[in-house]
């Protein structure tokens, strides 16, 4: 799997929970994260290039841990690559429709998972009665990074709030709220929190970590990969394409599965 | 000259109010951007690919409008170039020591600035005497990016002072606070205020943009460059590597220079 930085861990960690016995090559694209801000030519550009370096690796199944490269980046990494790839976005929408209730969901994300209209697309595709307001959180991502996650942090809280006022202006029904980020499971507390105040009633919070992971063993089975349930945990090889600030920040998206990680080899892409 | 995104127009404004009969051509790497969060290796590799741009394109002077490529690259570029360069560091360590009357100075800036202890270094060639901290600021960057830099904004203001009591936690003394990166100046007030409310006293607030720009008026001097001074406005030429957000965020940063703006043209690196 590849992301455009550490938030795809949080994937690392939902698949070494349904598919402990894989072995998984992660890359993270760390010199040129983030992906959230820019163009859908160049994110497909950095995607392709982070696919080839896993496709080199003799991968078997390739997983988007990154919202902004599945969500414009997937029909050319699919026309590139000969094994199955699964992105974030499709997971996130079937666990944001089974979630709901009354048809209502916001999804929040980066300015280019927003732009893409991808989460939109997939909804309206398996429930057009059902309606879907989207907004960008550009400060979600470097507040997870900075650590000022707790759910009582005071700065997290009124960036959560501003952010997500705007979103039930737009529609006050909202029932589900979709982590549309990899980065953004670590703000899960504060965004439930600041979400039901602002709703008046319980917001149900889904992210596509634990959906892509279903996904992937569905994926797996279909193409009559071996079943590893059995197998000791399989091994866990960290790649990125920067240095900087990796020893400090995978272990918070990694959670218990930090204890498989060795560190991160540097590649150029 | 080049920056890792659009900070660097608040260079290509002080420029324009100290040297308005140069041509300017502005180059952008905002497929890249940030370069603050990134190691020294990977930031000299693609400071040595803009700088190469402009050289191609016949500058006479190369200035490093991004205190991270700055503190991080100058001697690559300098050895790389045949025309004269001009980082951000320098400059604003001369500003800082002609501002502060007790010695004590503070600087804020991303982590790559910071790590790089150049601002430390430059200081102490000049001032050995004088005592200097330095703080990385992460969230600094995407605040301005997302425009919340009112004097009055709750979030600014608690970022701002969540920050800055740690650098002054570290020295009390400090009188002078130098922005050390070109994105800060948009959130000048917020913390001009805090920083003075924290010291009990007012505090100076410099930014290098102005003193590169004198910089640049006495390095086109010495090198006998004719005088433009007389000369109609020059043109400005912006070139970035990705399209996202350049129309919403460039004129932020160009106050009344934006008016000599024409667009972008984009180019791969």
């Amino acid at each position: 799997m590849f992301d455009s930085g550490v938030g795809g861990l949080t994937v690392v960690r939902a698949i070494r929970s349904v598919l402990p016995g894989e072995d998984i090559v992660y890359l993270g694209d760390t010199a040129r994260v983030p992906y959230g801000s820019k163009s859908p030519r160049t994110v497909e550009r950095y995607s392709l290039a982070c696919q080839q370096f896993l496709l080199d690796r003799g991968v078997k199944l390739v997983l988007i841990a990154c919202n902004t490269a599945s969500a414009n980046a997937l029909p050319a990494l699919v026309a590139a690559s000969p094994v199955p790839v699964i992105g974030a976005v499709e997971p996130g929408a079937t666990s944001a429709l089974a979630a709901t209730r009354n048809g209502h969901i916001g999804v929040i994300g980066t300015l280019g998972t927003v732009r893409s209209g991808a989460y939109a697309k997939a909804i309206a595709a398996r429930a057009p009665e059902v309606q879907l307001v989207a907004l960008a959180c550009p400060l979600l991502v470097p507040l997870a990074e900075e650590g000022w996650t707790d759910d009582a942090d005071e700065i997290a809280t009124a960036v959560a709030r501003r952010y997500l006022a705007q979103l039930f202006a737009r529609d006050p029904l909202i029932d589900t709220l979709v982590l549309g980020c990899t980065h953004y499971p670590l703000l899960r507390g504060v965004l439930e929190r600041v979400a039901s105040e602002l709703a008046n009633r319980p917001v149900a919070v889904v992210d596509s970590a634990t959906a892509m992971a279903n996904a992937a063993r569905d994926a797996l089975r279909s193409a009559g990969a071996p079943d590893l349930a059995r197998r000791a945990a399989g091994r866990l090889d960290c790649f990125a394409t920067d240095a900087t600030r990796l020893d400090e920040l995978a272990p918070r998206f990694l959670g218990e599965a930090r204890t498989a990680m060795t560190g991160f080899e540097l590649v150029d892409l």
